[in-house]
C-alpha cells in the first residue's frame, strides 16, 4: 500500500537531546501518544492488560487482593485496540533491534490470525515496528503484511521492504507515535 | 431505545436441566458466546484481560518467569470489545443479584467514561445486566444508561427500568447470551 497522493510523511532527521526517543520504549511512546489522543478526545485506544494466569491469591486485608502466584499467558489478540472516526482500530507494535530485518518468529502466530480476522471484519489493522537503530517508526499494513506473509518468500521483514511497503511514523512531543496522522493519509479517512 | 418495529426479542420461559443458564457465570456465557462468534466467523469480541500491578516476578528457569506478587487494578476500560459488521463493539456485562434494582456503584465511574467516550466517537457501546433471580439477561445501550444516570433521578436502575428500556438477550446452546442478535435489531445492523 503507498499513499494515494505519492506523498510520503514528513519526518524529523535532526533531533535535539528533548526530544530524541532514545531510551524511551515504543510501548511508553504509544501510551503517551494514546493519552493525548483521549485528552484531546480525538480517538479512544488503549493497550490491553497483559494476559496471565492467577494460580494463588492471598486477602490480607479485605479490600487488599494479594497475588502471590501467577504466569504470563501467551496472548491471543493484538495489545492494542479502540476506535477513530467511527473505525475499529487494532495493532500490535514491536520494537527490532535488528538493522537489516524484523523475523516474523517475533509474532504470535495468534496475533497474525487476528489481525487478518479483524481486518476482514472491516478493522484498520495494522504492525507498529520501531527500528531501534534508525529511531525510526513504521506502520505496516496488517492485509500487506499478512499476504507477504503467507507467501513464504522469507522468514523476516528486511528494512528495504519495510521502507518500502512501510509508512513512516513522525515523532511529536506530545505524541511520540503519532500514527493516526499516518492512518488519515494511508486509510484516506 | 425500543425496536424500531416494536418487537421484543423471542425468549424461552421454560428451560430444562441441560440448557439451563443456572449456575453459570455471565462471563462464561459471554465467553463461550464471543468463541462462537469467533469459530462462525462472525465478529471477533474478546474479553480483555484483568488488569493487574506486577511488582515482585521470579525467574526460576529461562522460560517460565513466575509472578510472585501483584495487585488488581480498577479497570480503565470496559472488559470487553472488538469488532462486528465493521462496527466497533464495546460493552460491559454485570450480574446483579438483587430482585429489584441494578445500583450504580456496580461500574466503576471510569467505565461510565469510557462508554460515553467511545459512544461519541461511533461505538456501538451497551451493558449486559443479568438479573440472576429470573435468570435473564438485558442488554442497555449505553447513551440510553447514562442520559439516565447523568439526569441523577436515581442511585440505581429498577428491575422495571430494565424492563422497559432494555433489551432481553436469548438464550441459545451455542451461545448462552447472544446479544450479537439482539445488535442486529435494535441498532439495525
Amino acid at each position: 500500500m503507498k499513499y494515494p497522493n505519492g506523498k510520503k510523511t514528513e519526518t524529523k532527521t535532526v533531533r535535539n537531546a528533548s526530544t530524541s526517543r532514545r531510551g524511551m520504549s515504543l510501548e511508553a511512546d504509544i501510551n503517551t501518544t494514546n493519552e493525548d489522543y483521549l485528552r484531546m478526545d480525538v480517538a479512544v485506544i488503549h493497550k490491553k492488560p497483559t494476559p496471565i494466569t492467577i494460580v494463588k491469591t492471598d486477602y490480607p486485608k479485605r479490600e487488599l487482593a494479594k497475588i502471590t502466584e501467577a504466569y504470563f499467558k501467551i496472548p491471543s489478540t493484538t495489545d492494542y485496540n479502540g476506535i477513530y472516526k467511527g473505525r475499529y482500530i487494532d495493532f500490535e507494535a514491536k520494537e527490532c533491534h535488528s538493522k537489516t530485518s524484523f523475523p516474523f518468529s517475533s509474532i504470535h502466530p495468534h496475533q497474525i490470525r487476528h489481525l487478518d480476522a479483524v481486518e476482514r471484519h472491516g478493522a484498520i489493522a495494522f504492525l507498529i515496528i520501531r527500528m531501534s537503530h534508525y529511531e525510526k517508526d513504521y506502520l505496516i499494513d496488517a492485509r500487506t503484511f499478512i499476504d507477504y506473509y503467507d507467501s513464504r518468500q522469507r522468514k523476516s521483514l528486511s528494512y528495504e521492504w519495510i521502507k518500502e511497503n512501510g509508512h513512516e511514523i513522525a515523532y511529536k512531543y506530545q505524541r511520540p507515535c503519532d500514527y493516526l496522522n499516518v492512518i488519515d493519509k494511508v486509510y484516506g479517512l
